[in-house]
């Protein structure tokens, strides 16, 4: 009896295309001979689109990813600066709309630094982190607005709208994921300052940890976070934050853990109806596209929370193995990316 | 003809009054032979204050405070989980209504890896920039509210305010800045989500710069700007940025220059009628209150920014090269709070 699962693929944009060659190359390679067969469908998305016809995201575009059972996305983003994309905002309209029409309310972002791989720190230790960053709230709902713009009297507001429906939710998966790892959880926010949105989240924090008594909890402030993350990021099991915060976390947590070519990320709606998707965070690199010197690692690694989410765990965990087998094994010879989706494959089909 | 400078001494809780005592002693040595007095006050405020009257900073206390030229902050804050403390925010009481009330626009923050300290950065290559946060808006201007409190309908929204007005003061101070630095500013935000709060920042940036052409500008995504802080901090010089992201920005950067025990900061408000405050960025640690173990380095650089601000460059240079001296001559062996500022006492008295 096998299984068909639905698979929007989004190259997008700059580098985008060519790590999702090799990402695809490396699911076809970890799922050959499951009973799992995955039926491809390619949206043509991103700021190549914008250009072409105008349009960011349709409804149409729309509908038609929300058949899908997942979606693997590369990266979107056009050359900054390019004038034709001034009144574009392909990430807000493309990527953002994306997790809130699909309610992608978990915003997973695994931190680890495989052996065999460097990142700045002089002496960093051992870290294995997951930052759970809320995915659809805070910030980024887009509830802001200016009066008198352009004028010596403007005023520009922005405000973040959390709730308690939206924080404990992701708290909850949070608090899942920490009893599976290193039962510990560490919620970052800023309630000395933000003390409206702090309270909401230290207070639903609290509720669910009386839940999970196996659960060390621990509370930190934004800043200070910062500070851990490049001191002591061996102390992080499992972070939990709002979507800003999260934001700016995890650049800093990809940079620390060998940099944003590693750094895989899955908006995810764990209730499984709405598609998921899952992409590098990095960006489209539009400086780099097209000379095959873009590391395919953090799309392969994205297609292991993939598998992972559609609960194929075997096939997801054997692509992290393989990727850690061809971290460790890296040498000082700089390869392509089709050469190191290529060695990435070659390790799963040994 | 002397000068007589009205100064308030805030020592506070935790190791704040120890960092204070060789902060003072610097100030006098710098000083000593010039034709300025300090006339100082001593201000008991901070959370052995609150515990003491249940008082934070009333209308007094800041009527006193007003008339005086500037004030030196040790670090205000009891002890985590004091239950005597739940209901009281310290540094929002205190900290925070010092900035507002004052009108303490500029937040000063350099950022120097000394030669002969350490960071945590393998690398680090040379680092020496400023941060200017704004210190008077953005999310910090406690706008925020919650209806439904500790129920499942709980919303709880926070809006950052930013002004045309606001904006464009500490941009000047920046530009400014720059001028007399290596001319280069970065603007930090987060543009593509923040659209109006980050659009206001952008277009005044623009517009100051059009009477800038000799400063480089640059824009940076402030998840971008982490990466970089560990990546590349040579590239930076002078950055502009919110109040939010300036709280995360410069613990990062204090971390990644040596430690916060070596990071200073200005609340500063250009004009000069109201007073500002100079203090270590660091908190009040209090589980090492008390042991001589906190390091006045933070504290004692803090009265060299003071010193500048009051226009005593001369003075403020000496205690910066002390330090700089006594960074470099840092041997392995611990050295007690005391024994840290009567050594950069020798070095200006000799
Ligand atoms: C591109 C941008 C809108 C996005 C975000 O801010 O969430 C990106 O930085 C990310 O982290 O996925
Ligand atoms: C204590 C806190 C309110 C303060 C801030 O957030 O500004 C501190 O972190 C700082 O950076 O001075």
């Amino acid at each position: 009896m096998s299984r068909v699962v639905k698979l929007a693929v989004v190259p997008g944009d700059g580098i985008g295309p060519e790590v999702i060659a090799e990402a695809v190359k490396v699911l076809d390679a970890a799922t050959a001979h499951s009973d799992v067969t995955f039926e491809r469908s390619h949206f043509a998305l991103g700021a190549g689109r914008y250009l072409d016809t105008g349009d960011t995201l349709t409804d149409d575009d729309l509908d038609a990813l929300r058949s899908h059972d997942a979606i693997l996305l590369g990266a979107v983003g056009g050359v900054p600066g390019d004038p034709r994309l001034k009144d574009a905002n392909i990430e807000r309209g493309l990527l953002l709309r994306l997790r809130f029409e699909f309610d992608q309310y978990v915003n997973l972002r695994p931190a680890k630094l495989y052996p065999g791989s460097t990142g700045p720190l002089a002496d960093p230790g051992e870290i294995d982190f997951v930052v759970v960053r809320e995915g659809t709230e805070g910030a980024y709902v887009g509830n802001g607005g200016s009066i008198r713009r352009g004028t010596p009297h403007e005023i520009a507001n922005e405000t973040s709208v959390n709730t308690a429906f939206g924080v404990e939710r992701v708290v909850r998966y949070a608090f899942e994921l920490a009893e599976r790892r290193r039962r510990s959880l560490t919620l970052v926010h800023k309630t000395n300052v933000l003390v409206h949105a702090g309270g909401i989240w230290k207070r639903i924090v609290d509720q669910v940890a009386a839940e999970h008594p196996d659960v060390a909890v621990d509370y930190l402030h934004v800043d200070a976070a910062t500070i851990f993350l490049v001191t002591n990021p061996g102390r992080f099991d499992v972070i939990v934050t709002d979507n800003l915060f999260g934001d700016i976390l995890t650049d800093l947590a990809g940079a620390v853990t060998g940099g944003i070519g590693l750094a895989a990320s899955g908006s995810i709606n764990p209730d499984g109806v709405l598609p998921s998707t899952f992409e590098p965070v990095h960006g489209s690199a539009p400086d780099i596209a097209g000379q095959q010197k873009a590391d395919p690692t953090a799309a392969i690694l994205s297609v292991s929370l993939l598998l992972d989410h559609l609960g194929l765990r075997e096939a997801a965990d054997r692509i992290t193995h393989a990727v850690e087998e061809d971290i460790a094994a890296r040498g000082a010879t700089a390869r392509t990316t089709t050469q190191i989706g290529d060695a990435i494959v070659a390790r799963l089909q040994a």
